[in-house]
């Protein structure tokens, strides 16, 4: 015996150079399949701090049980290299990585080298409107680094001098073996800052570790009914007059209208922002607030938080301004109390208590040149760089909380998120315009712990405007932004039935849409859920939305697509014909024809097109539509859909089942009670 | 006028919001012209630390006096913010800014933001072989930032809060003078770091204040003569045999040579790299050597300074070793003195002893997939960020040091440079290989302090692969680089002739591009001077090569192309006609013919074509080429060509005149005696 581990040790000894690896680091298990560590000191603000994280313990304790963690902590390490945190991972080889933020391109992260860094996105894989460092593992976890500073993570790139796990060293001259990225064990990740804090979270399964980070980050947004609607915002400089004939004219040709957003020309000056009505665009500012809701329509207001000296906020937010402009408006550091309170007494006063449903938060990522500089010097201590990762952030926190402490519940824009930051109900957009890559982006933002409005702006043609539209409206937010052009649904003669289709077809998954965002919200489950989390595939192209939808989206100018169709019987969503059970099909969707597939047993509750989505369930029946020739089962999540009540107990979750789609049986243990009007049933697929 | 001040007063009061610019900085007149300051704490290393840089104290004393700094110091000003480091200069509004770096598109730098970083560059700003942070003004200054940090700078970007230069704040829905990027009266510039220390040069013109920065750092290389002739790399896997062969070819087909690179096949293994000769290509390292240096060509050796395990280096380093690897091989730390002995001695050892000439470090910059990560860990302290930025800078100057030590001088290619390294003679090459970005880094090496090689590789045809040669041939090495392919000067057929007299007219330039380099050494003139630098011009297709000439190199597949000629006469350089004062002309040159213009009044010394340039002066004739129908004057610098003698005083400055071109004088007051062999004055233009 003796010899034999003398042996190894020569062995050892004479086959590699010596391997310091920075030292183990040592975790602590902060809640069910969490753990936590530290490199270096507290830093003063993080990612979690920023959005006031609270972990759900509740619902992370119901949860599936981890015995132990889900990666060999021991070969976990890290420590201070000069002004550096680093950290380091173990990986397997076969083991797949996804995350790294909102990514605009693929999926499959390993082998990538991420410099995480907040910005407007326009190309490569560091400048990201939602820069999360998080990253996924098919084996089944997550790691997140908790630093609200630029982090960047070398996945599954780099070899430390003498790891046992390196490969040999080759010949490149004489040894066709040679490879130019030599085979790399580990993930390291590091930021410039005195420390850097890591989680881990356990699955079991990929989806498992997002949900334990959703629910450790407090949960996902729970949106109002209304926001599942349809969006559409108006051009920069229209008037009220304008948008009342333009919210008539919706009506009138019979297409769905939720929300009407304004753009900058809603304030008497913008870019900087007086953050006041225009007097002259906007004479009545309340009575137009007012005459929109009548007409049951929610108004969401443009911003970008930079704040000129006519605003009657600037002389009163002074003291708490950064030392730079942003196009020579002033930004607040709302990390500030007493400027945040300033920030939201002032959107009270000019927006909530007119009934302003939610706000468009823009320009808080970038780029370099319209931001301050990574020097710049905020109140709170914070340097620029570190502010503009979660500038959005705080945003988004202080609107929430003043939506909040209202009592009514409102979901908006963001050109910029981060990690920590799930509970916050705004999704992002962006100026990128590139149909694939907003279809990325779709699948992208559940693996950031973020959501992304696939709005439409424009297109070449009719097709093009159909395909378009068809993806915002199974994207987190429904919106067609006019801001610049004013297209409208009806712009491109010829192709407003389908669009019209498409349109409704939103509409018509309200129920199914909102049980959705209710397993965001209490479960941590994204609402839209990347390939790679459903089953490990590595499309970017098609995701399950909800439990039971698979989506694939079509691009104009092109005649078919592919859909990989995960194991299990999927139905085609119109016609419930079965299309195939794990093999990938090629279809050649008709113009007006989204391919959404459904999941054999599957009930998805729906409703019945209706001009307003938002409206009060009640006088609507809810319909459920039954997939398969068997017995089928569901879920459905209700509440009053604008209220904070649902805090207080006031919701339902319902059991769906049905036997045959004929008939079935809708069943909760919550109290909630105000419900749909009337339940139909209905089969959908070939009479038996 | 008390009542005055007071209303000026109120003014300021009621027209800005408070400004509070950072500290006033306070500068030191640190050697004539020149100025320091530092923020925070002095930096372990910086860029003039890493390149043991010492002023040319006696050689600044010579240039223009100076009474006062060319910028208001009492605007200046700089802080520590957090973990920034920072500084702000002013800017006029009329100001323009040159430089920031081996840029290679454009030379306008206002109005940009640049994170100086090293890399291998492929697009943008920010990532670049020589990543300097110096800015050149056309007010006649330079302003370089002394840090071994990657440096941000924000040339005329951003707006401090309150900053009475401030442009008004404007609406976008109804102004339109409203921009998206307004007037900026400053830069700023940071790095993330203790400290950040400042130099200002003063001019009074662009080019003086190169001057002082290059003189401030020990004044530019002066290479050996043969350096100057052509370089021809063989391919990968070549056999000693091979490369003999092919030097035969050059002869043969009368091609020049000087110098024959060697690639990563010379090393019994590569990538990482052995260091010692491949035993069964080379099996006679020495007499290889000796039997090309008998043929008058020099040899340089590739490598990257990665260290494999089967170098007899890798043992002795060991201690030195940074903690990740390159290509799995070490990377050793040349700031530990005992590291920097052993890696000479090899080198010594197996290179220089046998008359290597010099080599080529390739693979010092990037990218981040090849590099080790910015936390890695060397055993000076240095994070790898700071190496990185860095780690070409220590192999030249090491390798330079050799070379001294040795008495002899070398010439060599690095894939990284950086701010401070002006004294070491290496050019920067890349893989990136667009003719008009090679030609816009011909001009940008002359404003980021370090020169480069405009390698050519190959082409989609002949008369690419003419004009590209016709560019080599004017850059600050003529190297044709056939690693990949073999590549020879005669491989396009039919276009051998206008390749050979391309080749042939550098051969010619020998004594005007030496003297051209005596003035890059002696007084920190640039070799090759961007348009900027001579006029403020922002030409990036032409510049000045030496005092004298003015190169416009044409691209394949156009026709014609503009030339903008400064002020004064201009002579074309084969015929002497005169072509213009001051405007544009649009040329269209033969296939044979590289665009170059003459000063009128000028005397080119140089020599008939020869297969090797660098041999001895002696027993070659001097044929100073005269131009225009006047007196005319010029200067040439002499030394006997390899050896470090010039230092002890072994040199001439010689001064040239001549009346007509038919006769002329050659006087000196300097020491140096071995000269050319005869002169031949030539009068080159229309007779008389």
């Amino acid at each position: 015996m003796m010899l034999v581990l003398l042996a190894a040790f020569a062995l050892t000894g004479f086959s590699a150079p010596q391997f310091n690896p920075p030292p183990v680091l040592k975790w602590q298990e902060v809640a069910p399949g969490v753990w936590r560590t530290r490199v270096g000191k507290r830093e003063k603000l993080t990612l979690l701090s920023a959005a006031e994280a609270e972990p759900n313990r509740g619902a992370l304790a119901l949860m599936p049980k981890v015995d132990a963690p889900p990666v060999d902590l021991g070969q976990s390490s890290g420590e201070m290299v000069e002004t550096y945190a680093m950290a380091r991972m173990p990986l397997q080889p076969k083991e797949k990585l996804f995350g790294m933020g909102l990514q605009m391109h693929g999926s499959d992260r390993r082998e990538g080298i991420y410099h995480l860094q907040m910005d407007h996105y326009s190309k490569g894989v560091d400048r990201l409107h939602a820069p999360t460092p998080l990253y996924i593992s098919s084996r089944g976890y997550a790691v997140f680094f908790n630093t609200a500073r630029p982090c960047s993570i070398y996945a599954g790139v780099g070899n430390r001098l003498g790891d046992p796990n390196n490969p040999p060293a080759r010949d490149r001259t004489t040894d066709p073996k040679w490879e130019a990225q030599p085979y790399s064990p580990s993930v390291e990740a590091s930021v410039q800052a005195p420390g850097l804090e890591v989680y881990l979270f356990a699955g079991p399964t990929p989806i498992d570790a997002i949900r334990r980070y959703t629910l450790y980050c407090g949960g996902g947004a729970l949106p109002p009914r209304w926001a599942l609607g349809f969006w559409h915002r108006v051009p920069l400089a229209a008037t009220a007059e304008d948008v009342l004939k333009e919210v008539a004219e919706f009506d009138k040709r019979g297409f769905p209208l939720d929300v009407l957003g304004l753009e900058p020309g809603w304030q008497s000056q913008a870019y900087p922002g007086s953050f006041v009505w225009s007097e002259k665009r906007f004479p009545n500012p309340a009575g137009f607030v007012a005459e929109l809701a009548g007409r049951g329509v929610h108004v969401n207001l443009w911003e970008n938080p930079y704040i000129a000296k006519t605003s009657p906020m600037f002389k009163p937010l002074e003291s708490s301004f950064g030392s730079h402009t942003v196009w020579l408006g002033a930004a607040a550091d709302l990390n500030v109390p007493k400027a945040a309170k300033i920030v939201r007494e002032h959107h009270k006063q000019v927006g909530v208590d007119l009934g302003v449903s939610g706000y468009k938060i823009d320009e808080v990522d970038g780029v370099d040149f319209w931001l301050w500089p990574d020097h710049a010097r905020f109140p709170s201590g914070l340097p620029g760089i570190e502010m503009r990762q979660v500038y959005g952030v705080l945003w988004q926190r202080e609107l929430q909380r003043l939506f909040h402490d209202s009592g009514k519940r409102t979901f908006g824009l963001v050109r910029g998120s981060n990690g920590g930051a799930t509970r916050f109900p705004f999704a992002i957009y962006s100026d990128t315009y590139n149909h694939q890559e907003y279809l990325t982006g779709i699948t992208s933002a559940g693996l950031a712990g973020v959501m992304w409005c696939a709005e439409v702006r424009s297109a070449k043609n009719g097709e093009e405007w159909v395909r378009r539209m068809q993806t915002a409206v199974l994207s987190h937010i429904a919106q067609l932004n006019a801001w610049a052009d004013g297209t409208k649904p009806w712009s491109f003669a010829g192709f407003e039935e389908p669009v019209r289709k498409a349109m409704e077809f939103r509409i018509s998954l309200m129920p199914y849409l909102y049980t959705a965002f209710a397993e965001y919200h209490y479960e941590g489950t994204p609402v839209i859920r990347a390939m790679s989390l459903v089953d490990g595939g590595e499309e970017t192209d098609q995701y399950l939305l909800g439990d039971d939808l698979l989506v694939a989206p079509m691009f104009a100018g092109v005649a078919s697509r592919k859909v990989r169709l995960p194991k299990g019987n999927w139905c085609d969503y119109d016609t419930g014909e079965m299309v195939g059970n794990g093999q990938t099909i090629e279809i050649k969707p008709a113009l007006d024809k989204i391919p959404v597939y459904v999941r054999e047993g599957a009930l998805i509750p729906t409703i019945a097109p209706q001009p307003r989505a938002g409206r009060n369930t009640k006088n609507t029946a809810l319909i459920v539509r039954h997939y398969g020739n068997g017995p089928a089962e569901g879920r459905m999540y209700d509440d009053d859909g604008e209220t904070f009540n649902q805090e207080k107990g006031s919701y339902a979750w319902y059991s769906l089942f049905s036997r045959d789609g004929t008939s079935g049986l809708l069943t909760t243990a919550n109290k909630w009670t105000v419900g749909y009007d009337k339940i139909i049933w209905r089969h959908v697929g070939p009479s038996r």
